[in-house]
């Protein structure tokens, strides 16, 4: 069975507590159970991590590299938080890996500060959903097999 | 039955025939069937709407505002096309309705010219898919019913 | 009896309906009847338009200025709505035609998002008139009257 | 009764005689005689000051502030000349009394060097009447009227 | 016999009345005439439209497009007005559409207003030709007969 | 016994009044008496100063240069309101006179509107102390009590 | 008894080496040392950590959460260095976590290069204290202490 | 016999060399020998000179400026290279003369690096022709002789 | 005999005192009898005024004005120390009166900070002398009378 | 026998995986070796660190000024990858350290997206290498080389 | 005899002929005449250069500083016309040489086109005189005499 | 035998007089020699030519040409200048011929004003040597040759 990596950068480890009117009331062992039942659904198994670290979420696309290579994986469901709008270097990291990644965001970043506008992951995504809440995830994670189907 | 609008603006109905590499193959007439039936599966009708006007644009909003608030019209997916980048007047309609609209663009925006980098529709949508090739407006009809229901 | 035309842009159809704490709760009818007994009361008819359509108020201000040659038109109050911050061709239309026109915005742009600062009517127009409401119109009108007044 | 301060900011003493092909031929004490004239039309007593002191209108304004208080004034009529768009001092002023202000203009800023396109004043005003020359004073004074009679 | 559109957009229909010394004296019937008959003397017949409206303008080139991929048109000569510098909607037209147009400003944009040094048409057209009065239209024919002729 | 100038520019006379909710209940004489009585634990003398003119501020530095260089005054501790963003001359006045200021503001001036985050006092002040509200004068007059004592 | 947490960003470590003549001579240690004295004085207990990894910094504002739920912690004095100008991550983590923060820093940042003028942790913080040396993390620590007595 | 120059910027030396798919096979050689021939068929003499010094291409302006003064010459036909977009000094020589100009560019200058979008001599020009091969330097020459008729 | 007034801003009452590598070490009262021992070698009276108060400055201007229309002033050589390059008001004065006012800076203002690059005196003075020293008054006092002269 | 640190950022551990047609063949063990061999050739022992950790990097840049300041250490060959473009912190390091660093960047970045234009690290570096492909690394390491005997 | 150079850069040699609302009617040799006068009554002997080349005003400035050191050459009168602009290479020659040069420009650049504004000039020079007319040439030499006597 | 053209642009030959600091003792002459010396150890004869005329400049770039054609020639170490920040049409010389050119500058530009941060020159450049003083130089040589050896 082909596996997806939900992986969550900084501060996600904080959902369903931090600014509940933006992000909602799960918490992320509340999301990553959602999405484990989704990947049931799906046929898929499902891996997840968060970091708040830049460097560890870099670790994870090289790594889930070597799963798409040997064809065990299908791609990331990725919510890079507030390292969406500062790093090149996990722009770097997913154009240099070609791991298909779907960029995924709770709230809406267009509607809030003008330093969420600008996504450094956007360019180098396979897709992008915004704003959809938690169920961003399980949109994500279906783009992933429908594409993976459709190669 | 609810309905939901699929709306798109200008340049769409040469789908199939505009840019190939970024659009993909299908014309207008196999999305909006590809709609149709999914709308199927979702339970819900599906009305289509293509118009290179920003003003018919504005004026199918306001009418969709009128089936939200006699419950009838559970939103709309909507691929502003070049107008998203352009048209302060399609995000008033959009904020001063209320009408609960999914963004859609089929090609990944971010990765093209940096005009089209800035979206006037996305601080008044409901969420946005970006990237996803025409399955973005199925993901779409289906946040919406997704939506629908957890109201 | 000369003639004043109200000239009304995308949205304003929405008036009293579309976010009352910015625009009051007089509907679209309501203000142009305020303007008609207004108009009684200063001697001069008055014609109401509104579009969503930019090229119809072009076509409405390339009209005006045949009335402004044979002298039975004053001038125009308009209130452009969304296109005041995007209409090159709405500005070119009244520099080109030498319509007297008063801008109209019922609250004031000034207090709300940026991209509402800038307009492109206010270089070509005869006077403005920000955030009075929809008094704002019959202020609009007297400044017409006194303006042909004074010539 | 109640009484009106028209407020004139730094060189509005030149009034008829600096560039009247831009403020008219109309000194500052026919100006003042105006809105004298107009203000016993309108039933209220009117106050003028001048002053080329960005301190003094800031004090002016404090001082307004304690007439709305105890309900003997209705609001300021103020062109804040060139510091319109440089005194974020005046801003506050008006933000921390909540004077209603009309902000006027005599001639069309928007028409000119882009350095007066941008208004401190205006965010914080009650209104604007931009380009319609010295009538604009009068034309703020029957908003302060209208105003008061509405609330 | 191969045709050519003269296509013009926003108050082009006001030529020879609005602002005569930027645009000249030759209303657009002239202009016409004029295109019509250089089009005898070059051998192509001449298809006129002029529109306010943007909608229109992208119909005309979608329309176009038809007639080039039949080989009855050469293409487009284009003067769009003040879309010219707003109109990414208008560059997504002929980008999609493949139809040779040459862009026309009868005055000398670059000279003017800084809101004109910009076109979106301009890196989708297939030459530009600027501040040669009326004559640039003729010259936008030849220039298409040429490249017809050379390709 | 040496002294300290507390100095408060344009509005600041507004204190306890003036949008409470960014700068609290207490006013100007309450912070001014806090201040003096801070100086008692402190050993210092106070003196307060309030002033709406940009002119009376850059003298009242001038003259504090004087009780510096005689060994009278210890420094300023400078609240310059909304002239903190705008006056290059109070930047030259503190330059120029080497006069130890601690520049103070109640609110949060980071967290508000973006005109005021950039501050011409702090690159010649001495120290900076924000959002800690009135506390501010005294952690400033403390502030300059150990730098004295240091020197 | 209430703990507070001092926290040092990238570099800091190097402190009383790295250029002097901006951070002085007092190594880490010493301003550890300093500020677990003046907690002793101000009854409270002190926690220290510096890290160079913006991810061990976020982990600790989000351990400190906890502390301040369960009223052991109250606050963290933050000198965020470098990452003071570049951590949207930072930010989110004070502004997701309600921990009060009291942003230090030793030099005047302000009179530094152009891109030590903006600080990500500043919108987010309680207060802030710049420019008066190490001093400033014990002014910052009187800041929380007082903080936590008036509330 | 009157006459036209040929003049040629930085790099034209290379024409057919440089960049084929940018400028074409044609040397500068056979574009001078095509411009004579167009020179005959139009009844002017021509005169060609191309040079990468900068100083070289105003002395050529001025030079010409004798010959339109003493009627031999009509203007010049410009393609000014690399210099368009960085010599204010050529955009002086043009304006200082009141030699008519045509500007050319043989590739579509606004579909390549931004930094080749503006022209310094664009709005001292009588009139601009880009994109449209050297075809363009034959249309200049029509556009001077046709001027010098209808003048 | 006719008079000049020298006439200077915000903290030039500091000459002498302040940034002596940056201003020398004349003060004031030198600098006012060196012009006015120039006033004798040129055959004008010399009046002197210096201000912190930008309203004192613009009501010199203002008054100077008489002085022009009645022959008895030549003009003014003007220092506006940090007024020029935050006064609008400043400009318009000079503007508005038609005072010939030489700028005088003592030291290179465009070796400094960049906010010191642009003046609003500029474009409304007859001259600018800058970076001379003190000089620069002597040098614009001269130029004020051979402008006299010529006129 | 002094040592090099060869120190590569985030991402290249991907070397001659990621994008060859920008970054070779050559897998980071390869550069690694390259590197090696030729610090034999140089007479200095070679140390090798990657991270994709910008806190680690920092580390180790720390680590390395312990080496210079016991002279066992020449500097640091630093490929800072993305980190380049983003990393206050690291420039923070560098400066702060004195360790002799020479910037490498195997592709040309000012050929590639602009966002990779500019570097941090570059003003606090001792030289730069870019566009070389991996041959940058040796030379960096002659350069280090010959500036110690060189000192 | 010590000498000045009077050295004037591109198309001043136009002087008299060009734009004579801006530049007056007195031509290049009138100038240099009006100079070498003015070098008699100053005692010092005058050279005059014009050059359209960039490359013959920067080796001018180079033959000057030998000039400079061996004592016979007291700096330039400096009016590098459209290259003040544009030219950092003449910024170089002036910093890297140490000659005196004074900046002139006959017309007010500061009141005319924004690209004039700046000068890669200014920040070098040791003064600048601005809008002066042909006057500031002279005022230029006596600047570098007093200059020469003083030092 | 191969050569390498040693190509500096204006002021360089200054090297050893101007700003010694920045740039180092040795004069041109030595530099050249230096290289010349470097050539016989790397078996390539080397040409040196410094112009301060960007023409000049673009001329030997052109003629260089020929030798890389020819086979003559292996490249350019090229240090541009002030060229660097301003030439687009050294940049087209580069780019147009294919010359490859290794861009060297002595002191770290990044270091300095920030208009030295920029290069034309760098786009078009094989390769990119700052801040190594004249070593930059031979270290351009020796990567032309390891270059050619390679290729």
């Amino acid at each position: 069975m082909k596996s997806i990596l939900i992986l969550n950068g900084p501060n996600l480890n904080l959902l369903g507590i931090r600014e509940p009117t933006q992000y909602g009331n799960q918490t992320l062992a509340d999301v990553e159970d959602m999405c484990r039942a989704a990947g049931e659904r799906l046929g898929v198994s499902v891996d997840c991590l968060q970091s708040n670290h830049e460097g560890e979420l870099i670790d994870a696309i090289h790594k889930a590299r070597e799963g798409v290579l040997d064809g065990s994986v299908l791609g990331i469901v990725f919510n890079a938080g507030a390292y969406t709008h500062t790093s090149v270097a996990l722009h770097d990291a997913i154009k240099g890996t070609d791991v298909p990644v779907i960029e995924v965001h709770i709230s809406n970043v267009h509607a809030r500060e003008s330093f969420r506008h600008h996504s450094y992951i956007s360019p180098a995504a396979a897709g992008i959903i915004v704003g959809l809440g938690v169920d961003g995830y399980v949109l994500g994670m279906e783009a992933l097999v429908r594409r993976a189907t459709q190669a």
